[in-house]
């Protein structure tokens, strides 16, 4: 077990978050709603992996405040223990092991040091591959954020765990907003392999240091948004291509929808596929299992849809319009060799500690019913998920 | 590609149907659809495997047709091509091989026989590792029904194929009342992989050669409900047993719920987790994603529900109660061995072509938030599932 220690130099008013909905969610999330609700300045964020605090015997609650407290007096903190935001991952149902935690705060406290996130980005990690670690410059000023997770991710809000630092001074209520809005289009988009979190919790927190710069309040909080939301989507790229047994990620547009809502039910139904997901593992460009995850989508959730204009593509090519397939061996050998070069393991299978490269499998679906857009990441369905899976706790 | 046909002594008006909900429905369901809505009787239900006719260039709907008036040709119906139900199944996209199919139509009426239904439950197999087949007796007469189906199994009313065979004269109005609600509480209540299919189809059929006995029509048609219900729930629970890589079945009492809806969402939800059935696989007792994913789905489809009554058991203990986990290595030795005796893979995991025993993995949830009950039944996730599907075409 690592216990990660994110502390700021002063107390800040400034910061955002927002939790998973799954509705036995895990002590920390229950905690960190209660601060939120509070509003008091925070100061330090205090994280663990291995066990997720969520439905274990006795108080979970009063155990993740017992662990903030040993922060907060090992650090001094002027707001104590309710400066401290508590965050855990790991395994569902077993007790914190709040004697080991409260031992190692000491050792948290002499690692921390102002150069770089990444030893942060790695003590968080549990099943992932490798840390996830992304920067941004706006307004004047930087975000630089971190992510963990690997499986039992399809965010009802965030990855199980996210931080985001920043220096830029951003109005409370404001950075609420844009931290919402920006999981939205992000994590909320993303699925490795359908199973939602306890624990999922996205956090941004400023030192509200460095004034926006710009010519206008607008201008620059617009800026800002958009360095936020691009953070978020690269973090969240990064959780799809970490993500447990992946070798493909799965990079679907979703356009035409009259609902942003239906844009992102199609999406998600063509990443949560397992039938699709496999024949991507396979290289197997079996284009029915598409159309058939999408029209079970649209059968359930939008039956009256008109679908005489539905248009699909993978690799940029079209498979799909006016109600039936466009294919031919030639067609298949292309489908084939864009499915390879999206490969991100290594020789004969083997995952890489680090990804090689970004690219996707990339799917368009074109609804023909309104304007309404979205993008939607996923990841394959492999031999590796299920024997990561089968065995997780041992 | 095998070409299956049932036929009747002569036209009957006592039939019943449900087909997919899947917007990209196959042509076969279309032209089902046709005919139930046309009414004229039907005699001969002509089914092939490996190619679905879903979706495919040209008029899936006149190619099955073409097929329809062969059989109606070679048989000599009265009714003609329109006392013909066409059914096909397999892969999605691909054109029907209309003229191997007409080919093949002498020899499957040569074959017709009277003794049986097992070669036609073996006819309609594709990744099916048995034939599937069932009988029950009921008011003086007789149902059997098969069913194919392994893999993209969630039906949103019924397997792929099911037929149900009676000479049970039972009014066309009540059966399709009596099938539809028999669908409701078996196969849909049952996912293998959450990919539903774009050809599912219920059928049955009667030749309304045997009055319905019983002392009041309404005890008839009751005891006649009921057998029509355990078998298609018998059949179900088969196809579950013979999914893509099954090694153990999941069954899911969900009880104590506001509405069935919920208690359904419940279960799937159970089922359709891949961290939980890839637990399973591993006949690891990993119970925090059981509760992950109940309250993944009930923080999205019921967030006011009051949950400090939801208690959970696994194999007839209680793992989950007031909130938090009820759990000891006494207690996880007995779940280990609960999962290991519901096993339905031989020595080494290999699958065996039949299943040696109906054991499930029993799992139990209760919501204490109403009267509501449902029995949902799924399917582990295993490498083999992986491998089936990784290149199902070649």
């Amino acid at each position: 077990m690592n216990v990660t220690l994110i502390v700021a130099d002063a107390p800040t008013a400034s910061y955002a978050a927002v939790f998973t909905s799954n509705a036995f969610c895990g002590a920390p999330v229950t905690l960190g709603r209660r601060r939120m609700h509070e509003g008091l300045p925070l100061q330090a964020l205090c994280i663990n992996n291995k066990v997720s605090n969520v439905c274990a015997a006795g108080d979970g609650v009063a155990d993740a405040e017992t662990v903030c407290s040993a922060v907060a007096a090992a650090l001094d903190l002027p707001g104590g223990s309710s400066s401290v935001l508590p965050s855990s991952t790991g395994v569902i149902g077993w007790k914190l092991p709040v004697d080991a935690m409260v031992k190692a705060v000491p050792d948290a406290v002499g690692d921390l040091q102002r150069d770089s996130l990444l030893p942060a980005a790695k003590g968080i990690m549990t099943t992932d591959r490798y840390p996830k670690l992304r920067s941004v410059e706006a307004c004047g000023g930087r975000l630089v954020g971190i992510a963990k997770g690997a499986g039992m991710i399809e965010p009802n809000m965030a990855t199980m765990l996210s931080f985001i630092l920043t220096d830029l001074d951003v109005p409370r209520s404001e950075l609420q907003r844009m931290l919402a809005a920006a999981a939205d289009s992000s994590f909320n988009c993303m699925s490795v392999d359908a199973d939602q979190s306890t624990s999922d919790t996205l956090v941004c927190i400023s030192s509200a240091t460095t004034p926006l710069k710009a010519s206008r309040d607008q201008e620059a909080l617009a800026e800002f948004e958009g360095a936020l939301r691009q953070l978020c989507e690269e973090l969240s790229g990064d959780v799809a291509r970490n993500g447990e047994g992946t070798s493909h990620v799965i990079r679907v547009r979703v356009s035409g929808s009259p609902t942003r809502e239906i844009a992102r039910g199609v999406g998600k139904a063509v990443v949560n596929s397992p039938l699709f997901k496999t024949a991507v593992a396979g290289n197997d460009p079996n284009v029915g299992r598409l159309v058939g995850a999408v029209g079970s989508y649209l059968g359930r959730a939008a039956p009256e849809l008109e679908l005489g204009g539905v248009s699909m593509r993978l690799g940029g090519r079209t498979i799909f319009k006016q109600g039936s397939f466009d294919l031919d061996s030639e067609a298949e050998a292309e489908l084939s060799a864009h499915l390879k070069q999206a490969l991100i393991t290594g020789e004969g299978g083997v995952s890489l500690p680090y990804p090689p490269h970004e690219r996707c499998v990339e799917v368009e679906v074109e609804l023909g019913n309104g304007d309404e857009a979205i993008t939607v990441v996923g990841s394959d369905l492999t031999r590796e998920y299920v024997d990561i899976n089968a065995d997780y706790r041992s």
